[in-house]
């Protein structure tokens, strides 16, 4: 397997030798039987866990009726899905269905063009985004990441993105070309960093008397992710713009951008031939269905907490290796001393049987399905003693 | 449900109303009951039909298990399909999986820029593409595709692409900075229009021998759509690159871009959270299987020609309304007398419950499942019939 992979898929990660081939919510196994505690979610997109069984069956369910059909039609788990996602954001918006967070802030890009734009030519088409983001690995989206050595090779990119290196810096870099500013709540591939709520909410009010949108990139925070439905109702703001993907679908591919400014886009402005299908919208469907129960029930809340209890106590027990705990929900990291040392726990931690993530440069992350049981976050964080134990 | 998308959905297609619940092969039933014959397969998406069985049993048994890792392991069906497209295709290639058709031919746009790229600066970087082409929406994609009316909007568009009104007029269109020319072997949005086969095998020489990479977007033309495993089978041809999608998922979202440049890209270059997952590879394997069994057994080419045989004797049977008949195996297109009888034709064939679609100006389009009965196709044009008499 290994070797079709060498012989026939382009090397664009550097990929770890595990070969998966089953799991159970927080639980992986791979091709020797040797089993996992998963804090790492696909990269937050197994929201419910592994082989979820009401996921599963809603995902047979549909496909045995009918898996796709042409945006041209209407399409009912598509309306349902948007109907849920607004209710459950407390928004005033509508949303249009792509198929991956790149996917998704295309969309927002675009509406932020056409926003600016007068009389078909762009006006105001600047857009702030902030350093250390990532928003994706279209050409467009590429230039809208915030990190320098993004921008080489694929030029030329489009014109009008500009950075600033924080929140506090934004206004100063207004300009009357300037038609939105891009964040993420809580950077996530940067080193899951929130940004300070007061912060964002100045930042919001700023805006808003100033005309300039608020577009806030949840693919990586929404759904449940920090705790609230969305890491915007967690802050208190009402974004312009808001872009979901990743933990959506429970692993389906799918992506949303969803705007107040409903009119935004006629027939013809913008598209997906994938888009909003049964099978994803069908899929999103339960994993909303599932969440939204945990949340109700109080039981998303708990595990919250616990991951985060044990992740402190975690942390505290290696003082010299970890300098500090960031992050919400379950979106946390630990800084480490030093890249070096993150490396070793990332590989010490899969030979004990947990998987966890890089991100940003020094940061050991941790993106547990939010389905994980309590018995699985102590497995998992008695494995991590073990593996600090090898190092 | 329609109040949904009114209220929920950004209206981004004047969509028409109808609501399919379910399907078999090459039909689908509303939520009236009533029965359509599907001449459009989700415009080209559903290869192996609706509610495939196969297919169905693969992707439940596949999220019965995992669904989705990051591409930071190995992903075994991901290897395998690699395997089995570059295989199918006989050219000797590597693949990078997204999760459209936008997002492949994103990737061959990037593939193209570093290969022209020196020191990291874009040095060769203009793609010619063709009037009247589609590649997606994007705002790369978009600016990639030859229609003025696609580039309203959405600006600042990258520089660097260059349309040339045919294939004939490329060559006078390269300059010290081209690096690649991009087309479609059939124009699907653009009319159904397949390209000359001595003059694209002119091309691809004449390419190679100035080192341009010549890239074919098989998105639509792909997996069997025009009887071969690829359109650049069919036209005898090696394109340095090559994007995939619609067809190859069968209904789940998946995008493929492959080239022979197989060092183009290191680690970090690109990326998709979940492109390449277990859902929508194994998908894909088992698509590939139920098409290469077909092809082999040389039902795939039966039906091929029944379809086009059926559609000649319609198509002559009406020569006041059809000037034209185009394209090639399943991707299939009549010229209206003009746009006006078109959409007449179209809700007519709907009414008479059969599902055909329009591309360009005046062109009524056919991409009929691949796995369509010929029982199925008699009735398609028995409707057909129907409409015509009631126009
Ligand atoms: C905040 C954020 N935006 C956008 C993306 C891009 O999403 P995708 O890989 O689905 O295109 C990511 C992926 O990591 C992300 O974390
Ligand atoms: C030739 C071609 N390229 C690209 C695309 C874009 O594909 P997607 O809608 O999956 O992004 C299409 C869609 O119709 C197409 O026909």
């Amino acid at each position: 397997m290994t070797k079709n992979f060498e012989n026939y898929v382009l090397p664009t990660y550097a990929r770890q030798n595990i070969n998966f081939v089953a799991g159970k919510n927080a639980v992986l196994i791979d091709s020797e039987g040797k089993e996992y505690i998963d804090f790492a979610a696909g990269i937050a997109v197994c929201s419910v866990g592994h082989a979820n069984e009401r996921l599963t069956k809603a995902i047979c369910d549909q496909v045995s009726k009918v898996i796709h059909v042409s945006n041209l039609y209407y399409i009912e788990p598509q309306a349902e899905c948007a109907r849920r996602i607004v209710e459950m954001s407390g928004y005033d918006m509508k949303c249009f269905f792509g198929n991956s967070g790149a996917e998704a802030n295309e969309g927002a890009i675009k509406i932020a063009r056409k926003y600016g734009e007068v009389d078909g030519q762009p006006k105001r088409y600047k857009i702030i985004t902030l350093d250390h983001s990532f928003h994706g690995r279209t050409i467009t989206a590429l230039k809208a990441t915030g990190q320098e050595s993004m921008h080489n090779y694929f030029g030329p990119f489009p014109d009008g993105f500009v950075y600033a290196k924080n929140i506090d810096e934004i206004e100063s870099l207004i300009d009357e070309h300037t038609v939105a500013v891009m964040i993420e709540l809580v950077q996530g591939e940067g080193g899951v960093q929130p940004q300070d709520r007061a912060k964002v909410q100045a930042l919001s009010a700023m805006l808003k008397s100033r005309d300039v949108l608020l577009m806030v990139d949840e693919v990586q925070t929404g759904i449940y992710r920090t705790g609230e439905f969305l890491a915007s109702n967690l802050y208190g703001i009402e974004p312009d713009v808001i872009t979901l993907a990743k933990g959506l679908g429970g692993g389906v591919p799918i992506g949303v951008v969803m705007t107040g400014k409903k009119d935004i886009f006629s027939p013809g402005d913008h598209g997906s031939t994938f888009g909003g299908n049964y099978l994803s919208t069908a899929a999103a469907n339960e994993v909303l269905d599932i969440l939204e129960e945990m949340k109700e029930s109080g039981a998303l809340d708990e595990h919250l907490l616990y991951f985060e209890t044990s992740l402190a106590k975690f942390a505290k027990a290696h003082p010299a290796i970890f300098l500090e705990h960031v992050g919400l929900g379950m979106m946390r990291g630990l800084r480490v001393v030093d890249g070096d040392t993150l490396g070793k726990i990332i590989n010490a931690a899969r030979e004990a049987g947990v998987i966890v993530l890089k991100a940003g440069r020094n940061t050991l992350r941790f993106l547990p399905p939010l389905t994980i049981t309590k018995s699985d976050i102590d497995e998992g964080f008695a494995r991590l003693e073990k593996a600090m134990a090898a190092l």
